[in-house]
């Protein structure tokens, strides 16, 4: 990834909207770096639908790590070693960077999450479950993702907190503009205990339509999407569905037929085909093993016991170390730095994540393949 | 039917188990009048597990007639026209004959029902859960089935009750032995507006195993059975299992994953295919139009939908008018007694039945096809 391209996709998260897939399709074809000289030289052919143009004066790549810097934030972009793969399944609707703001890498909390989402008008019950169950997610070694709404999604992230786990908050807005005005203060204790992360730049605002975008993030982000309670329209059979058509889990909570806070998650299962979770364990049972790879889009649901090829989920990095270990036996550090081809700090890193999923393992001060691998 | 044949098969009912089907296998083979004969003799080769030799001596189908006047029951057999046919569908267990008590048709009230069955040990909410659907599946005209027992069986029937419709309650003893005693005025009731039924002589205690026996009954005597409230392990699972043997829908209803007597039901929805039902309205919608068949044992689950055979679930007598109809227009009382050559009074009652099956309508004095004729 060259700075030349790293500037135009950070150009090209200013100018598209959340999810715009014609413009999405238009820089796969293209390359970023030569659809964002297009769009500037006005040469691209996309209709200025979404404010293309009008946004081309605000869009400075140095300005906008400028601006990062200010607020504490990093962006990580499509194609480099910390981007979450399995956004790359929205296909032309992945965002091109993220911003991130927090104590957790985003790849790595990410590949061990669950989405636990609901109703912002929920009741007692579905609270005291969201918070129950998250403590436990959160004691197993899962991330759990939500939204930072009222409700459902913030007895999700202060679950999760109350265990001492590692929750991610997936804004609607800039990384810098807490929503609601009221979690202010939770959205806080997120990024300084896990992650906040946002497609939109910093400062901007909430919109209505974000909000089903920044849905489509939550569950391409996790491994599956937990549904606590839900009325039966409602933003987070949004999300539901963008999980179902992600080939991701989604499993959903029953509660008393009498209560309308529960009729979404029921309609979830009678006519969706969401998986009924009575308890925390059917929860973790789906999940499998905090080291499996995500089901990918494109493989049969019916398949998904079936594992995939396990390192289709590893970057170009971590491929690179993996394959510089040998079939058997130690290697250390050192060898791996020569093997590899990397810097030092390059290939500590990628044993970090190759060792979080399973990949090796250390030995001492070597390291070893490990089950997966 | 012959007086013998009559005799046998009530001889059968008393010296059998409910659900024997090594006896229902040795019957189906020899025919009622020689089985019984051979029992008689000593000479059936049929081993004496079940104290059928013992119970040889008891056994009179005239006492049993007799006794039955006395406290006001009915005999009906196999093979007659008030046989509820889809009890065949219990192959070599099915029963022999059946006691009935009350004021309502069995095979009428049968040919429309569905079973409501659950915990004895239910909550307020199970047991408001279930008056209320049943009132609605009274008030759009079905019969409601139940055990009678503590609990969501007694809520069932009390709950059709409140709505004036038919309820059928099968025990697990004799007709004329209330269990539990509690619900003596209830069975009661029930007999003064619905109907009471076993498969035990009048006098039989109830006995552990029966209780089973009795739940297969009610499993095959409706169209579906619902679910309200279960613990993991209960005899309400034995009527679920026994319906989906059966073929017959089961749906079962949601409830708080935080109440243990709501864990069955999730259970049958989340391992077993059970349907979700979050309103009597889903039920209403799987149970099709009060006129439809039964789905019957050996068809596809997964082809329930395509009716089979409409006229599969009428009786002989009923078929032999139904045939005695012109292809079109009308035909009067009197030219079906001639054409099917059967008594008025048999015309009569196999008219009632067509007609609530959708098979014929009367049109003033005289009688046209309906829909499914």
């Amino acid at each position: 990834m060259t700075e030349d391209e790293l500037d135009a996709l950070i150009m090209l998260a200013h100018l598209g909207e959340p999810g715009d897939q014609v413009l999405g399709s238009y820089v796969r074809k293209r390359g970023p770096v030569a659809a964002v000289q297009a769009i500037k030289a006005r040469k691209s052919g996309l209709r200025d639908g979404a404010g293309l143009y009008a946004r081309l004066r605000l869009a400075d790549p140095a300005a906008a790590r400028e601006k990062c810097g200010r607020i504490g934030a990093q962006i990580i972009t499509r194609g480099t070693v910390d981007w979450p793969t399995q956004l790359d399944d929205l296909g032309d609707a992945a965002p091109f960077a993220l911003w991130v703001q927090g104590v957790a890498g985003l790849r790595l909390a990410a590949l061990r999450s669950l989405a636990v989402v609901g109703a912002r008008a929920s009741t007692s019950y579905g609270e005291a479950v969201c918070r129950d169950w998250c403590a436990t997610f959160a004691d197993t070694g899962w991330t759990v993702a939500s939204g930072g709404a009222y409700g459902i999604d913030a007895a999700a992230h202060r679950g999760t907190l109350s265990a001492s786990g590692v929750t991610v908050c997936v804004l609607a807005g800039g990384v810098d503009v807490a929503y609601p005005k009221a979690h202010e203060a939770l959205i806080a204790r997120i990024a300084d205990e896990g992650v906040v992360v946002s497609e939109s730049p910093p400062g901007e605002g909430v919109r209505r339509h974000r909000f089903l975008s920044r849905n489509r993030i939550i569950a391409a982000l996790t491994r599956a999407t937990v549904v606590i309670e839900a009325s039966v329209r409602s933003g987070t059979t949004s999300t539901a569905n963008a999980a179902m058509q992600l080939n991701r889990y989604v499993l959903a909570v029953p509660g008393p037929v009498t209560s309308p806070m529960s009729a979404g998650c029921h309609n979830l299962i009678r006519e969706q085909g969401a998986i009924l979770a009575s308890c925390p364990e059917d929860v973790l049972e789906v999940l499998g093993p905090l080291s499996a790879s995500i089901p990918r889009v494109g493989s049969d649901p019916q398949l998904w016991e079936v594992p995939h090829k396990v390192t289709d989920d590893l970057s170009a990095r971590e491929m690179r170390v993996l394959d510089a270990f040998p079939g058997r036996g130690e290697v250390s550090l050192n060898q791996l730095v020569c093997d590899a081809g990397l810097g030092p700090m390059d290939v500590a890193a990628a044993l970090g994540i190759l060792d979080t999923g399973g990949f090796v393992k250390p030995n001492g001060m070597s390291w070893t393949r490990a089950g997966r691998a």
